[in-house]
């Protein structure tokens, strides 16, 4: 996978900002980087809406921009806040991020689920926000109690440690999956295309053809089994039209080294 | 969240490693750091397994345990190859990542089917693994004519940029939520429970008696739709019997309060 993409990504390039997608607030960030690549975090899963609450450097952080990947328009974007209330004062719906949540009564959604809430509130042309604490210490009882619901990711309990891109990193990825449409699965065949039953048996009847003239074939009890093994081989998935056409020449090809050789012996 | 435990995970808190789990197979790395930021990313999916193919400044490398956050146990048990074709030769089945492959014709799943692709391949006790490409270039196209499928990241096509353990940190989630069981929402309640109805009908006979004694419902037309919208609201969601207790006391202070006016009054 080419991982790193920095300088193809111009802040032009990011999808004009939806006034109901979700905000992302970054709760007492410390370091000016890790502002830069949650922008970087959240643009790869198309958000949009930053908003810090009282970063401990200050703001704006030149460090933020360089971590960000290209993500510029994002920071440029963001507001800055003295207070959580302050940052979600215009929200309908507040959700937290939280990976062991003690000592609180509070509906708990995994990743998944609260993409799919994030994506019906925003149809419902409603505001909403996720809380992601400081680096180290995390939300803060206080911070926690003003969210509508915590968010779980549901990861290895003998082994929890993201950094706060990676934990924004993961609320973008779901948040981006809630509308794609691309299957779970297809065979990519670029200029090509898959290849027809008729083409597939086209180039049976060749091969057969070709496996009958050097005698492959020949025992006759065992002829209709070994012909359905080959088909069985050639219908287990997809074949393109494409790869059937070098089947064909290697076929041929393999004939004529035979005949070749024959006629030499 | 609660983001860094550096220092928490010791390697032995990490699950043994199961035979037919996928592995994880970085391609020609650069950076040691990356190795050790994979073997953090895997273990927060409870991935175990790591193959480096040539990894540029050779290894072991201590900047590799350094990033790792106390994944030490993974980066111990790695191995080394020379080749792609000898990382992968005991494998039954190979993923490769790659965000835009162009002219091959092979496979295409998002990550969340070859997740459960690759769970579905454990289960039949065959071995996985999956190709990730170095920091700059990514996979080229040799690599990727050796994996069966090749797997994509539904992320903004406008901005696509991961880094190498966020890339493995994807996967390894997604494997990690296919075997997870927990439900998409839940109420924590911690020592309490969720009420039952009939604790909730308590409360509201002692709410509906304050509020008739304070004369809140004395509009005898308006008061049966009064109550069934406290009703509604009481009904909304899951409330606890601790909540209700509280709710109890509320009432009642209040009410001992405007009693206490009266009498003063």
């Amino acid at each position: 996978m080419r991982h790193s993409m920095t300088g193809r990504n111009g802040g032009a390039d990011l999808a004009p900002p939806a006034p109901f997608d979700p905000v992302v607030i970054l709760v007492r960030p410390q370091l000016a980087e890790n502002i830069g690549t949650t922008a970087r975090a959240m643009a790869n899963g198309g958000l949009f809406h930053l908003r810090l609450v009282a970063p401990r450097d200050g703001w704006p952080q030149p460090r933020a921009w360089y971590a960000s990947s290209g993500a510029d328009r994002i920071l440029e974007e963001a507001t800055v806040f003295e207070t959580v209330d302050d940052a979600i004062a215009d929200l309908h719906r507040v959700f937290a991020t939280c990976p062991r949540p003690r000592h609180v009564i509070k509906p708990v959604m995994t990743a998944r689920g609260a993409a799919a809430e994030l994506r019906a509130t925003s149809s419902r042309k409603l505001k909403s926000g996720i809380l992601f604490g400081p680096e180290r210490a995390g939300l803060d009882n206080e911070d926690m109690a003003r969210a509508d619901t915590l968010i779980r990711y549901p990861l290895n309990p003998r082994f929890m440690s993201l950094n706060l891109a990676q934990a924004v990193l993961v609320m973008a990825y779901e948040w981006y999956l809630t509308e794609d449409t691309v299957p779970e699965q297809y065979l990519m065949t670029n200029e090509t295309h898959v290849a027809t039953k008729g083409e597939v048996e086209n180039f049976m009847t060749h091969l057969l053809q070709d496996l009958d003239e050097c005698g492959f074939l020949h025992h006759e009890q065992k002829r209709p089994g070994m012909i359905r093994n080959l088909r069985h081989l050639f219908a287990r998935g997809e074949v393109t039209e494409q790869e059937l056409r070098t089947l064909h020449g290697v076929v041929s090809e393999l004939s004529r080294a035979r005949k070749i050789r024959h006629t030499k012996g």
